[in-house]
């Protein structure tokens, strides 16, 4: 069985009866929330919420007990993958273009998991190219701000025209090469008028899962 | 004459020919817009940009000639207006929900001269709520979040709806009474995922143009 898929599934150890549970995107979270719609069909009572359009079709089609985030004040427990992991848990996300929902569940949840494949696993974030979502007014400014701070800013492209968020923004790929200050950079970015949020999730996980290619699966 | 078209008419002798001008949003904009107008039909040459889809159509059916944000590096003058200005010259602004194309504007200006009457000074900022920008999604949570900074968030509606910016999102208008560090206040806003941006202007402005009721104005 695939890394990732034995990782993500031992996350949802964690899940008891009457949390709320978030429910990140992408090829981890898939999995965590198909052994969710498992262990729901087993009997398993709790109601979630998806950082996606995506993942809220999934885990409905599987009857897990969806809320709206109009409904919730607080998460108990959200389960979601990471494109990088650095030493100190600080996290690259939003390779699938969901980092604001995602950032808003995670901020809104008592506790994070990040469940990911030890490719993952980086001494420095940076070489995965940081996603930043900005708003479309005046987008070639805000990305020359961008490439102010030291990056090659990427339009993110769907079908020969940009990608729109679940938000009606678009996606900028920052390829930064190496971040040394974490903290800093996501202040700096968040700051520049026109950037609705970035990729960087500091010092939010509260626990790491790593699966490796040999089928062992370690909790950090 | 009213004190802020005076005001404002002033705030136009400062540009020149060649200039890239930024055009503001609201009833001192409205004012500075005609001037400009008028003296393009004089045979000032100029091409502008404006904050809004409001101000892009008063100034086209004024023949001011004008650029798309993409086509603008820089902008060597925007005029604007403010709801309030502090000793400081920090301002709050976004009362007519303009605020973020503005601060997206006055941040790629050169100078950005800030038009009021009087009635505006303060001495520190608050009385008037500070609007906040938040996407959609989640809003309700976004708003917590504020409420927790210790102001009121009130959802700005429109006919019974949320009242939606040129840019999709929500204003929230937030009541602080008085604000003590503006600076520090809006970091810790835009910090909030959910945030796009919000009314605080901090050391922005290169001009302050003030009119008076009884005709006089003071540039500062």
């Amino acid at each position: 069985m695939d890394a990732k898929r034995i990782a993500a599934e031992k996350a949802t150890a964690y899940i008891d009866h009457e949390m709320v549970v978030g429910l990140g995107t992408g090829s981890t979270a898939y999995w965590a929330i198909q052994k969710i719609g498992e262990n729901v069909k087993r009997g398993l009572r709790i109601q979630a919420v998806a950082t996606s359009i995506q993942s809220e079709n999934l885990a409905k089609a599987l009857g897990i007990p969806m809320l709206s985030m109009s409904m919730v004040d607080s998460i108990d427990l959200t389960i979601d993958g990471a494109d990088e992991v650095d030493e100190a848990w600080n996290l690259i996300k939003g390779g699938g273009g969901a980092l604001l929902r995602e950032k808003i569940v995670a901020s809104t949840s008592k506790n994070l998991f990040i469940v990911v494949d030890e490719r993952k696993l980086v001494k420095k974030l940076g070489a995965f190219p940081l996603p930043v979502e900005i708003v479309t007014f005046a987008h070639e400014i805000t990305q020359n701000k961008l490439r102010a701070l030291g990056c090659i800013p990427v339009l993110r492209m769907k079908e020969q025209h940009p990608y729109l968020t679940d938000n009606g923004n678009y996606i900028v790929d920052c390829d930064f090469g190496s971040i040394d200050h974490p903290e800093e950079l996501h202040q700096i970015i968040n700051m520049i008028p026109g950037v609705v949020d970035n990729g960087l999730f500091i010092k939010m996980a509260a626990k790491v899962i790593v699966g490796y290619q040999d089928g062992t699966v370690i909790e950090m």
